[in-house]
């Protein structure tokens, strides 16, 4: 958990298999097999979380260079820039996405909009600027924001450590509220568009994010709030058919039990914690990507896109 | 808040209106206009709160008893008698209309129910017992309930302080959700009612209740769960015609800002704290009064209820 957010998650793969490749060829050498001790600590990395796609998105890439490099004939120095030049381009084009995709995420919005995020789907989440974030900055550079309204995001309070971090930092008003506090502040009038992120986007559209999306999204179309995810097409998972198909990982108790580390419940209470939850594509009004928008994105849509 | 929870604020004024008539009678004697002096009291303690109207409602009750002996030719210690006789009736009385919620709601609930109730409306909320927690106690005294989850219940975290510590006390197994999960939980299908307390039900009856109960109750109507308010008819305010004339207490930023005294949360963030919301009447499936259970309250059946 010292790396957290989809994108920036897939950025750090990249890297940390720069530092494999390394410690792969000091082990067999640049004519030894040291693709197949790449491909284990690429098999490890995996395993570290499960539901970010971005994860294996990277590693893969990574993997297929690498391949192609192993029927070569390269020196180990060879070797290792050929990975960082690659790690660099994953890097560099998650912030040319990002971009990209705040710009049109913003082009969605009113021009007085009210927007409530969740989570952190920053800087701090991505290779830089932000994937739902980015969208709020594009938009309050263009003068189109009132008011942003952030979750707190239990039980990491990613929304109150991270996300207010990165608008106080870019001298952007912004105000919490506890979770619980999403339908009042829906039924004021006050937001006209929720704006999250996306740790993995199934083909049909469904969306996996951080637990309290799905709420959310249910609550943004009880109150006619639009509902806009922001996500590069690295965060697409054409294998997955559906949301059903995305891994959803369970953490442990303790972490809604205590804050920052100190407990706050009752002992002897239990707790259930899945850290993200699926919003079916149903209730996306908005999938922005660096290759396009989709309204309301289908199986057939998202196809196409991933196609262009 | 020291003292929170309606029922229990209700009960406390009466005490304290006890405490207030014995300096007023010093004051001023038995022979002096001590009602005056009582009156003000009253009018100060009216203000500590002002969501839940069983303040309002038990310091009217006090009031009323107090006049009818200032009229007479009562010593001292008689006066304060007779109003601490009242205040042990309103404490009594509220004890008994929980255990009477308690069975009318557990009543409603099938053989194997999952239940997820909202802040604390269990006997740290009551005079005794409880109202929401209540039904939960009941229908497990009768081996009716599957599993409990208990919301945490920010910005007090009520939830994981005092509804988890009453659950775990009265040996209940219960598991604590972050409030955003509440939509994730409700789709598993673990969950089929949703119990909560009110501060105050309107004459039409829309729901006055901790910030985050209106959440519940719209996810609860999007996945077909029902959503059950227990309150005594102390409760009622026949005098709001509905939920906009009920006054929402704002509290401070701070709140949401820290955990039990902890800052959480970037510096500069802001943040929105009002700590009720209103649930419209139509998204109430039961409201269990000690008077009677009725389904989906209307002005009409509120009216026929509080008559009776």
């Amino acid at each position: 958990m010292l790396v957290r957010g989809a994108p920036a998650i897939g950025c750090t793969a990249a890297y940390s298999l720069v530092l494999a490749v390394r410690q792969a060829l000091a082990e067999s050498g640049p004519q030894g097999d040291w693709f197949t001790l790449l491909q284990q600590s690429a098999g490890e990395l995996n395993e570290a979380r499960p539901t970010a796609v971005n994860l294996r998105w990277a590693i893969e890439r990574m993997l297929r260079v690498a391949a192609n490099v192993s029927a070569g004939d390269c020196t180990a120095d060879r070797v290792e820039q050929i990975l960082l030049d690659e790690a660099f381009a994953i890097h560099r084009e998650d912030i040319a996405a990002n971009l990209a995709m705040g710009q049109a995420g913003a082009a969605l919005l009113s021009s007085d909009a009210g927007v409530l995020t969740h989570c952190n789907a920053g800087s701090l989440a991505t290779g830089g600027y932000g994937t739902a974030l980015g969208v709020i900055k594009s938009a309050w550079a263009n003068q189109q924001i009132s008011r942003v309204f952030a979750d707190e995001t239990r039980p990491w309070l990613q929304g109150s450590r991270l996300t207010a971090w990165e608008l106080v930092r870019g001298g952007i008003p912004v105000d919490l509220i506890g979770e619980g506090a999403a339908g009042a502040l829906l039924r004021t009038g006050k937001v006209d568009t929720v704006i999250t992120g996306a740790d993995r986007v199934a083909a049909n559209g469904d969306v996996a994010n951080k637990i309290g999306t799905y709420s959310l999204a249910v609550l943004a179309r009880h109150h006619g709030v639009r509902f806009m995810v922001v996500a590069p097409t690295s965060t697409i998972d054409a294998d997955a058919a559906d949301g059903a198909a995305i891994p959803i990982e369970n953490r442990s108790a303790d972490e809604v039990l205590s804050v920052l580390g100190r407990p706050i419940a009752a002992p002897g209470a239990g707790a259930w914690n899945p850290v993200f939850d699926v919003t079916p594509a149903a209730l996306v009004d908005w999938l922005v990507t660096e290759k396009g928008v989709l309204e309301q994105p289908t199986t057939a849509s998202l196809s196409a896109l991933l196609k262009t």
